[in-house]
């Protein structure tokens, strides 16, 4: 992606410096912060306190995370892996990186595999860009089929989304937002809708910022404006990520993406889950009940971060202190209300069977 | 309602200083001020800033503010009425309560017309205490039904609500908080979702400042958590409150509820509304596309108001600056997922021709 003028992806190697970089999304849009992850530790953290969060770049960082373990303690494989898991319990991205590096450092000498740890995290950054990118093309082509449904009576496409699916959410262009900007480039006139998804307002903070220095058009909405949005016809399509997808089709994705799927349906409207292989967990069969969900801190509920008046980044609190909160992280969008996944394979059901011959293309 | 062990409405009258107070509701929960409304333009100002909100309470509030103008200018009726009227577009109980003071003010000479609007506002005032009242029992009646059902499965009765429709938004007891009251008086243990509200947050600052003051058990959680918790079961039944209800039975109320609505009725929850006669509007056939729909300043959505670490009210703004936003301050639940109205006249179906039958017992 390009910020001020720069291309920067959301997690980068430095060979010159030996250093690991990432954007600490817990500053914006206020500040754009670069952060050296330094070892072990700061790669758990960063993920806990999602100063990185998505699905893919989680995944991304911990692969790095296992080489910043390894360059110091070689024989840390497995702790480093516990350690990392821990993290964030939803998102299978995680496990699914950590599967795949640990089969291969553990087939290699301890010597070999602080080396090998780089460059299984710098592959799985670079494939996840080409993942991206495919994923954004053929869900670009669905977008230039639905626009040319409808440009007659319209003048823009009304694009939907939730939470942050962008190039933010992976190591560039993103899953959901890498279909917006690859149909932009198809010179659709885009323009999405963006949940502000509270607790912790990624559609607001990051999302909004992300198209901002895209260009592309938006409008900020909080959670609850969407189905009214779409009863009045203006919403073509709906674009989301997952987290993790079931074999059945089910979409475990960021908390409220269930009631965004439900209006869609109501109104007819089309709800596409932009993912990679990597995001499907095929040892569920069924999302509904079966997919951990986080329950994360009671503060995300009741403290709102930004900018103050003053410029100064601050805090508000707006419930009565000492509330009761419940803070899950994700939910389950049934199969039947989602009209079709978007792989980097291409676009398949959300179907068992449709999702069970994907499996030999790179699936876990 | 009880307020730190003294009994207080949200807006009442003081013979001795003939001073209309409310409770300025802006501050809540972090302050309680009481607001003396010294003449027609801060009654407007009340409304329209929602230092008084809630479709009851603005209407009565409304008529206050009839006798504020007139008391000062017995010949300002009908600047009054437009001036008022003005205030918000959606809730009908405004238009309602001074089509009702209206008619009776013109029928009288101008030296009696103070005197006369004092009395319907207060006469409007008490009314809504004891619509309330039947509301609520109406309403318990159903809970106690349903608890019946439960009690063996669960410890608890779990209702979801979404927005504040308690004593803050009538003049005492409330809507659907009304109905949360009654039927803990019969000694069921409730406990209450709260839907945080967003953009203006009346769940998270008003519902559970309310329920915290008559204990109640109470969890605050985001708009977008609800569908998920209905999912896993922890919800038995939705009540929430309207600003307008159409003759077909279609519900406009809070941005946000046909979301609450539409994940419901997917789950088999019972989604239950209760509203005064008052807000029927049997004007409009059918709410969709027929009722306005206020939108609000963009600040809402982008400025979160709270208290700060240092104890101070303050504000952060969440987004990128600048960004385009959407504000609609209502949506409308269709009929069809609305189990049924609870009103002061009892429980009946949101159909037409059960609201038909409604129109001779106190309608609009």
């Amino acid at each position: 992606m390009i910020i001020n003028g720069e291309y920067r992806q959301s997690i980068w190697y430095d060979k010159a410096c030996d250093d690991v970089f990432i954007i600490d999304q817990t500053y914006l849009p206020h500040e754009f912060r670069i952060l050296s992850l330094l070892d072990l530790e700061s790669a758990c953290t960063a993920i806990q306190s999602m100063q990185v969060r998505g699905a893919p770049l989680i995944g991304v960082t911990a692969a790095y995370g296992l080489y910043l373990a390894l360059r110091v303690d070689p024989d840390s494989l497995d702790i480093a892996c516990r350690a990392l898991a821990a993290t964030r319990p939803t998102a299978v991205n995680l496990q699914w990186a950590l599967k795949r590096c640990r089969d291969r450092l553990q087939a290699v000498r301890l010597d070999q595999r602080a080396e090998l740890a780089l460059e299984c995290a710098q592959g799985m950054e670079q494939a996840d860009v080409a993942v991206c990118e495919a994923m954004g093309e053929y869900g670009a082509d669905l977008m230039e089929e639905l626009w040319q449904q409808k440009r007659h009576a319209q003048d823009r496409l009304n694009i939907l989304t939730h939470c942050n699916a962008g190039a933010l959410a992976t190591v560039d262009w993103g899953t959901a937002l890498s279909v917006v900007y690859k149909t932009a480039q198809r010179e659709v006139p885009v323009h999405v809708w963006v949940d502000e998804t509270r607790p912790r307002n990624q559609g607001a903070a990051l999302t909004c910022w992300e198209l901002g220095q895209a260009a592309i058009p938006h409008t900020l909405i909080v959670d609850n404006a969407g189905g009214h949005i779409m009863q009045k016809g203006q919403v073509d399509v709906c674009v989301v990520g997952s987290d993790r997808t079931a074999r059945n089709g089910d979409v475990c994705n960021k908390i409220g993406t269930y009631l965004k799927a439900l209006a869609a349906y109501d109104n007819g409207i089309p709800f596409y889950v932009a993912l990679p292989l990597s995001s499907i967990d095929f040892a569920i069969e069924v999302g509904l009940n079966q997919v951990p969900i986080e329950e994360r801190d009671s503060k995300e509920v009741t403290e709102v971060a930004g900018i103050m008046p003053n410029g100064l980044l601050g805090v508000v609190h707006t419930a009565p202190l000492g509330v009761s909160t419940k803070n899950p992280a994700f939910d389950v969008t049934p199969a039947r209300l989602v009209t079709a996944l978007i792989t980097e394979q291409g676009v398949v059901e959300a179907t068992t069977e449709a999702i069970s011959a994907l499996r030999s293309l790179g699936g876990r």
